[in-house]
């Protein structure tokens, strides 16, 4: 954003769809995390309307032979490189349509900047397909496409260990963890939740179900289990960062741990 | 911005009112501070047009009893929660019209995310009132609002004694001093203001009365008195940060100590 | 952003051009850096639609005798402070017409804040053109512009010596050595590029063309000799800051040096 790449990609769609309404999902990634972006992806576009094309560009290999690719999933229609950005969002299911951007008459010039892609393929395509240009058209049909494999919790009977995979804005610590994976396991037990440098034993609703300064869990708006404090920043306060892993002992294992 | 929840909340609004314009005025607000998004709402809502909705949303006690609210003033309307967040922008005037936001057919759904009512009761609310239902239809007429006492500087013939509110992204500093309060006491005598590690004798009308590097105080363009440096940092170079007191002494006082 | 300031700019433009299209390009130029501002509206600009109105407000002797200004070039209009801005932009070619804005009733006020020009007068400038007002009526027409003098690389068969001007986001090292410059002297000699802790021997294409951690030159997406480390952040990793030296000599030299 502050360098203006951004800005050039905005250009060149509204050169081609003069009419295109821009909305930001995000510009603050950290540096060409994959991951990071398929989290984010996964937390926003559902609530867009249906018909909105979503133009995603972390792209660390952009000059390679990474395909670029759009398809189409539950009305909406996707625009970036194939290289497991759109895992988190799929989850598993195959794009109802999908596409190789392999004709260069969508793209902004017949030769683009080996290091800017965002610009002259995707943000070009995107504004065709804003345009009215349809998928069938853009690009070569193809059923092949990369999907990133999140590592998964380890979860049984005794308990789950997972890692944290986001720090947000707020400094609030987003566990792999979804709270059908944490009801399948727990029962209603009581457990002691390992993390940075405490222990929680409780599952909240809301931040201010403790006092302020007060560590909690809970299910985020995203559905994956959060660490948070309230009124203040987790990541800092208990020492808790992205890939830190995290620990719940359901408790009869905890009472055979004391006999 | 970076974690793709005010994403969402846009993809809601656009659901809702396809027609709506979207303009950002801050996603910056440090750590849930009610203050400052107090400040920064009252130094840009006024500049927008008439009919413009404000959806602002500053919450640390999302998911508790606090109130959800939206109220018309001065030919704008604003929508959040009702925790001081617009004490400095109504500065003691009651809202034209007040309602509570009670009524769950305007939410984006009747069982909102208990940590994202941003999103899921602000948004949609906000969306609905832009695509033309009214205040006495979206929420139960009230008379009550909460509202948050400023520290006001403490005034007098020998001198005032405020404190810094709030650090811009320039290092400006801005004290809860206004021009009214130091007309009305100033009468034009010569001043010492004492403020971190430096003394300041001049009030300046722009950043560039003084040569690069030097302090200076000016009446900032909301009316607060700020301490800034010409083509500088304040906070960092004169070690003024949040909180810190500032202090004035008219000069007849500080001739009585020297006799 | 996080102030608010450039919100009150748009709630300016919007009461004056409700049917404006606004569209950032940066507002995170750092400090007042004319040169920075410079740099990025040359990488941004030429990329938006014929009749774009760019409002550049980097202004740090905002309320002094500098000229406010507007003028046309390549079908596009400029508005911002007359300080050396859009030297880059314009390298050299004299603007299409030119005016200084000097006409009060263009402005938001005719007292604008001595400290936010950028609302006051600029963005309401800007909106005017923007629903319709020409140039010739919106300020004094002048041919005076001041150009802002950008150190050139000094170059000669033996090598290059530059200063890098900009680091992006990515950490992405930018020098003034365009592409013509290195093509004319390079001739396709091996060369050493000495630069920060590193020394490089090899231009890239993309930055894939290296294994993941290692350093990289090439011309970036706006044809500058970009330092880069592939998936990492070559100004950290490489100790280059803004204003760090770049020197390449042609490899003949380097023969002679060791015979």
């Amino acid at each position: 954003m502050r360098d203006g790449y951004v800005a050039a990609a905005k250009g060149v769609i509204l050169s081609i769809a003069p009419e295109a309404v821009l909305v930001d999902i995000s510009h603050g990634i950290s540096g060409q995390d994959v991951m990071e972006g398929a989290y984010v992806l996964r937390q926003a576009a559902p609530f867009f309307p249906a018909g909105t094309i979503h133009l995603v560009v972390i792209d660390p290999d952009v000059g390679t032979q990474r395909h670029a690719i759009a398809f189409r999933h539950k009305g909406q229609t996707y625009v970036g490189p194939d290289n497991g950005l759109f895992s988190l969002l799929l989850s598993g299911a195959n794009p109802e349509e999908l596409v190789r951007l392999d004709l260069a008459q969508f793209w902004r010039s017949p030769d683009p900047s080996p290091t800017f892609h965002g610009r002259d393929i995707f943000a070009a395509v995107a504004a065709h397909l804003a345009s009215g240009v349809s998928l069938s058209t853009i690009g070569s049909r193809t059923a092949e496409m990369r999907a990133m494999y999140w590592a998964l919790p380890i979860a049984d009977r005794q308990g789950l260990q997972g890692w944290i995979f986001h720090i947000d804005a707020f400094g609030n610590c987003i566990s792999n963890i979804t709270s059908s994976t944490f009801e399948r396991w727990w029962n209603g037990r009581p457990f002691k939740c390992y993390v940075g440098n405490t222990i929680i034993e409780k599952k909240c609703t809301t931040y201010a179900d403790v006092p302020a300064g007060e560590e909690l869990l809970l299910f985020n708006s995203g559905d994956y289990l959060e660490v948070a404090l309230h009124r203040g920043n987790a990541s800092q306060m208990l020492d808790i960062h992205k890939g830190t892993s995290i620990n719940i002992v359901f408790s009869d294992l905890a009472d055979q741990k004391t006999t």
